[in-house]
Order: structure tokens, then sequence, then C-alpha cells
């Protein structure tokens, strides 16, 4: 059975099979290795995330009592919810910094205690544009402040990197990369939160290297099955026996 | 558990989640129920694809003894390099077209067997821009003569058609519908066989029309878990419950 890698997080997970997204990107990638499998939920703050863990990697499906093989590798990416603005319009979705911290903490314990080998790699969110996010508004937004700020996505950035320490698991400080580009927000931010095709090539090139460094890479991946370099021109069916 | 659809195919489906590419599309549309999986191997004809059916589709994973679910749907995409010339470089690759219709029946039964209620599209190979092959060998090729030829793939086509029919499953005919458009080589092509991100787009649309008219679409499929629209403001975990 071909290794899983769950990308488990909101909707800049949801869409990473767009156009030009990192879901997609790592597919292809691991296109004859791994089955890299979407669990994006757009809207979703940690709170909720953790509400329907067992429904998302529902025992059965995941190594329960059928001992099917453990992932190799899941990422968890929430953040850019959570740190809406308490009194914007999107404060439905807020939740306080400390307990997005206690919640990434409870989802990454309850993936290590069914998986214990199970790579687990913390995403924190990315930078806001706020002059964007107020061109892109999801709701009516009479106040002219945007629903999210740079400054609080950065204090949860922050807290996601702590817990990632914490836990002892690799983390991509994203808030912290992008803005080492001076033209981040227009190079890698289409409505000032989610991603460009640029941006998700900072995501996936990013991610790559965790998986790198936690020993997951193409080369140390079994192919399943013959791959044509390795087919005998004069005999194929060789192969397959 | 969210239901499968497998895309089991030669390069035009291993590469299918490259930029623009109609497996990621798929998976991308069904981003909240549908699991796509891909089985894209590159240079398999239908003899090699047979030989590996079980290996591609275990039954410990696909609903043999555990009861898994079977899959919505199942794209079958070969014919590419079966069509390859007997007398070229990549003779090795080919099939005879009477074979070729035998292991398309075969494979079409086995997922039948399997699965009674799947849905099982044939896909029939694209149109080749012979010229351009000339210009992306992809081993020495002293003749001078293209590995393969849009009149062979047609002929393969055609095949793959009637098998469709004898089986009473619906096929997406490459061929025939990309030749429609006067300028199908530069537009589809990227190396005369292979699909740019306008080619790709053909496969999604019609891939997506015989999903459509088989029951399979968005509107009939469950969503797993709340989605943002169904989030009541005031009390969010209401819909989590």
């Amino acid at each position: 059975m071909r290794p899983k890698i769950y990308l488990f997080g909101d909707s800049i997970t949801e869409q990473s099979f767009d156009d030009g997204g990192w879901g997609a990107a790592l597919a292809n990638h691991f296109s004859r290795t791994v089955d890299v499998v979407l669990r994006g939920y757009s809207g979703y703050n940690t709170r909720w995330a953790f509400k329907v863990f067992d429904r998302v990697f529902p025992a059965a499906e995941t190594g329960g009592s059928e001992g099917a093989a453990p992932p190799l590798a899941v990422t968890v990416f929430f953040g850019a919810n959570d740190a809406c603005l308490p009194d914007g319009y999107a404060a439905f979705q807020h939740v306080p910094v400390d307990e997005y911290k206690r919640n990434l903490h409870s989802i990454v314990s309850s993936l290590k205690n069914r998986w214990p080998k199970t790579l687990v790699i913390l995403i924190a969110p990315p930078p806001i544009d706020e002059d964007e996010r107020l061109r892109h508004p999801y709701a009516e937004n009479p106040s002219g402040l945007p629903e999210r700020t740079n400054e609080a996505a950065g204090v949860f950035a922050k807290a996601c990197v702590e817990a990632a320490g914490e836990c002892g698991i690799p983390v991509v400080d994203l808030w912290t990369r992008m803005q080492q580009y001076p033209e981040w927000r227009k190079a890698f931010l289409s409505d000032g939160l989610h991603l460009t095709p640029e941006g998700n090539k900072v995501v996936f090139k990013e991610v790559m290297k965790k998986l790198n460094e936690g020993g997951i890479s193409l080369g140390k991946l079994e192919v399943d099955l013959p791959v044509l370099a390795d087919i005998d021109h004069a005999d194929p069916l060789k192969a397959f026996q």
C-alpha cells in the first residue's frame, strides 16, 4: 500500500490543489510514491479543527483496529482564522492566542499518540496585507477596518513556532519567511491573505525542506511499480514478474 | 470515510498534478468531498497495466475483506504507448491494437467485477504532432522518423471507443475531441504528445462531463464536515455537535 501525507488545515490548505497550489505540487513531486491527502476546511480555526479531529482522521481509515500503515507525515496549518480580530466582522472565527497554542498542542498530541513515528509539521499563518483585506472583504464591513492585521497574524505565528518547539517538531514560520522578500504583499498574496502561485511555491519549498530533513525524500521512498528506465527493452515483461 | 476517484493511466495521468493538470483540477473541484487518487505510470501500455492491476488496486486497500467502500469512479487512460510504432525506437512499448482492445476489456472487467457500481470511464489517447515528436525524442533516433504517428493514435482511439461501447461504459474520445480545434497541435500538446495546461483543461472538462452524466457531482455528494456558510456566527460550535 502506498504511504500517505495528510494536509490538515484551513482554506490555504483547501485551495492547495488549485492552479500552482502547494498541495498539488507535493502530489506531483511524489506521484509514484506517496498519496497526498487533502483535508482542508475553509474558515476553520484550531478550536473547530480539534473538535472534528476524529472525523478528519477516522481510526478505521488511518491505522486503528485494521492496522493500516501510519501516514509518513501530516502538515497542520492553522492560525489565519484564529487570528481574526475579536472585534471585527470575522470575530466568530477568532480564538485567543493562548487557546490557539493549547489547541495546536492537542492536535499534535492526538497525532503523535496515534502515530508516534509520523512526521508532524506545523505551518504558521502567512503575513496579512491589510489594504488588500479591505478590498476583499467576505462580509459586509461598514467599520472600514480590516478583519485581520499583520501584527495579530505575527502574534499567532510566534505562538505556533513556540508550540512546535515545546512539542519538539518542525515548523514552517511562513509569517517570517514571506516577509523576508520585500515584494511579499503583491508577490505572495492574492487578496491579502490567500496565496498566489508564487506564494504557494514558498510553502511547497519550505514543506519539502522539512520533509527532507525528516527523512522523507524520493531517494528514500520505494517506488511500488517498475519505472520506465528499469524496464528492459528486449524483455519488458521481466520487470513485472 | 471520504469516497475516492482513481486515475489509472500512463504519463499523461502521472503528470496530471503538474501545473494546470487535469488531476489536480479534479482534486481541487472535489476538495471537500472526494479523494482523487493518482495511479499514473509513465511509459506503461495496457499489457503492463493489466499485469500490475492487482498491485495498483490491492484488495485490502480497495474493498476486499475489510469491506472498504468502493470508489466512486476510475478513469482508465492508456493507448498513447500501445500506439508506438512497432518499428520505431519505442517499439518495446507497442502493443497490437487487437490486444490493446482485449486488455482494455480485461481491465474494465476486473474493475467491474470488484465494484459493479463504480463508474469506469475510458479515455482514448490524444492526437500526435509528429513534427514535435521529432524535436522531443526520448531516445536516440537516427531514423529521422517519429516513434508515434497521429494516424496510429487514431486507430487506437477508435479501438478504445469501440471497447467502451462493448462494455457499455462512457468514453472520452480525446483524439477526436482535440482535433475539433484548429490550433490543437500548439494549444494542447507540449511535446507533440503530453498536454499543455490548455490540453489538460480539455481532459478535465470532458471527464467532468462524464462524471456528471454518471451522477457524480458536487450537488449530489455529501460534505463530511460543516462548511463555513452553515456555521452560525452567534454559536459556531453548534455545527460541530
